[in-house]
């Protein structure tokens, strides 16, 4: 099924528990995201794969009928939940809600993922924390390769469901060039449709994410979207951009919205800052979107200073519009050969660090 | 100014601190309420009434154009202050956020009131528990009398906003018809835009509330608006529609919204209940909300269970377009000589008991 195209570079607004949250999905649409992502880990425990299945699949469940991409669950059960035990096989674990068991494997990711009905479907790998000694990190990308194997013959064996969505390989190796070589040569050999880049915005920081984006984005196909998985703060993307990715998703505009941070053209605010209390200025100026039209800073900040859903509500809008238009002038910039400018223009205004 | 007609029988979703919670005041518009409530209490303690004047008013402040009545701040400061103090000239108290020391007074109720902009203006009262002694509510209703004096003195000289505004005033005496009847004279006497009724829903029951309004309401002005504060369930209003009110607020629909309670016309539904967890039918079946549209009760059942805001902002959104439909389906029967028997029907359908 078809169910609409993604243009690049895109932003991804992360709709974790079959919900971006805080946002109805028509506003998600509005904001200009072309594609959400939606959590295996969150949405096998719960409402389970089978009962979404049974419900029609996701884009029923959740009113959205755009695309959507799952990860694989394999980033999730290391972050949230307990109790771990990884084979060969897969990993078995507690749920964090109840601590009830369950098993990931690459062949129980690709079922869930089809139950989904999933458009992007993530293989499944195992992401080790960046800080982790060599050997360790080494071992886990050579699993994450087999389990990337394994999750492309469960794929091809989805029938209807392989036919109709696409499959992307996730390169691991932390901050190592060899080894992220070694992953993109691997991946490339079984072939995806697309290309992630994983283990990285895990705490290493923008120069450390930037020098290995530097050397592990051009590893993969050119011809094949390239996408930096959890990333990241606008100028992370606007830097990734520029180092050959196509694709992001990250939490931040929508946690940071439900915070009171607010994204600008002119660098993040802080609604609860005391500062805005009589503001009547919009968050941004430049921004068109909905909130900006019609609401001002000081109620904004009364909001949030009084833990009002619907701060929580306006500021996520404005910040997804604010990544939306962040990514569409970046395509503009790319269209017509200017980005170079587009990026200096942008951090200057921004106030993050100019390019090393 | 005059900011638009209000149909009668008339709901007013409350707006207590610049937000009806969790919607958009677009969504509450669309909901087809043409009018909402701002508590006094809480808006001069935050974000202050003399910060809302100075920002344009709380209709330009809360993005809502339509009208907007302020209660007088009389019953939360009885309910939420701490360390009040009542003398014939005002309530002192302190503040439920910060205990900072505050004042109200008739006066001080109308000054704030004209600060903010207020379309219905109520005028200042105590409202005690219903189940004090008698002598306590009968002095306590002459102190409210007095204060509807001082209110409507101050109202008048308010200029401009007089002008503009309406000043209701409010009948107390508890379950007493002596008490009510010596309020609804001395209110009358006064002379008021619109008349409430205060001191109800305190805890009485909806038996006792129906008994006292079976005389208090026929006590006020015929030809003015009749406004029943601070309620109610839906059955309530049908009632009191019966007994000849035609103005309600209340925080049940949003509130319930938030706690995952949906109206509708078979009675109401608790949807963090495991028997909604794979129901496709929307809410209500006879509800054409835009919830209802595009949801099942199997996804607010998991965005409740969930904790997900956008749970909490589709039931309260369905539950303001409930009670709406209600007031309109009210005011339809009215219109064509036929509530009684939408009175029999309602009751039947609702599950509510059948009228004494």
């Amino acid at each position: 099924m078809h169910r609409g195209d993604i243009r690049t570079p895109a932003f991804m607004p992360v709709g974790t528990a079959a919900t971006v949250k805080a946002m109805k999905p028509e506003a998600v649409g509005a904001s200009g995201a072309d594609i959400i992502l939606g959590n295996t880990y969150h949405l096998m425990l719960r409402p389970g794969a089978e009962r979404v299945a049974r419900l029609d699949g996701l884009h029923r469940f959740m009113n959205w009928d755009r695309p959507i991409l799952t990860d694989s669950g394999g980033y999730q059960v290391m972050s949230l939940a307990a109790l771990r035990k990884i084979t060969e096989e897969g990993v078995t674990f507690a749920s964090h809600l109840d601590g009830s068991r369950h098993m990931l494997s690459p062949e129980r990711s690709m079922e869930i993922q089809r139950l989904l009905g999933s458009d992007i479907v993530m293989a499944f790998d195992e992401c080790p924390r960046a800080d982790r000694p060599r050997d360790e990190i080494a071992r886990s990308m050579e699993l994450s390769m087999r389990w990337a194997q394994r999750s492309r013959d469960a794929f091809d064996a989805g029938g209807d469901h392989a036919a109709g969505a696409a499959l992307f390989g996730i390169q691991q190796g932390a901050l190592d060039e060899n080894l992220r070589r070694t992953s993109a040569e691997a991946l490339t050999a079984i072939g995806f449709d697309g290309y992630a880049i994983g283990g990285l915005a895990v705490g290493e920081g923008q120069d450390a994410m930037f020098a290995t984006l530097d050397f592990a984005a051009s590893m993969l196909p050119a011809d094949r979207p390239r996408y930096l998985m959890g990333v990241g703060k606008p100028d992370d993307l606007v830097g990734a951009v520029a180092r050959g990715i196509d694709m992001f998703d990250c939490v931040l505009p929508t946690r940071s919205g439900r915070n009171g941070q607010a994204f600008t053209w002119a660098g993040p605010l802080n609604m609860r800052n005391a500062r805005h209390a009589e503001d009547t200025a919009p968050l941004d100026p430049r921004c068109v979107c909905p909130v900006c039209a019609d609401y001002s800073r000081a109620y904004l900040h009364h909001l949030h200073k009084s833990g009002e859903m619907l701060g929580a509500m306006l500021t996520t809008e404005h910040n997804l519009w604010f990544y939306q238009a962040l990514m569409a002038a970046m395509r503009a910039a790319i269209g017509e050969g200017r980005f170079a400018g587009f990026m200096r223009d942008f951090q200057r205004d921004y106030g993050s660090k100019p390019p090393p």
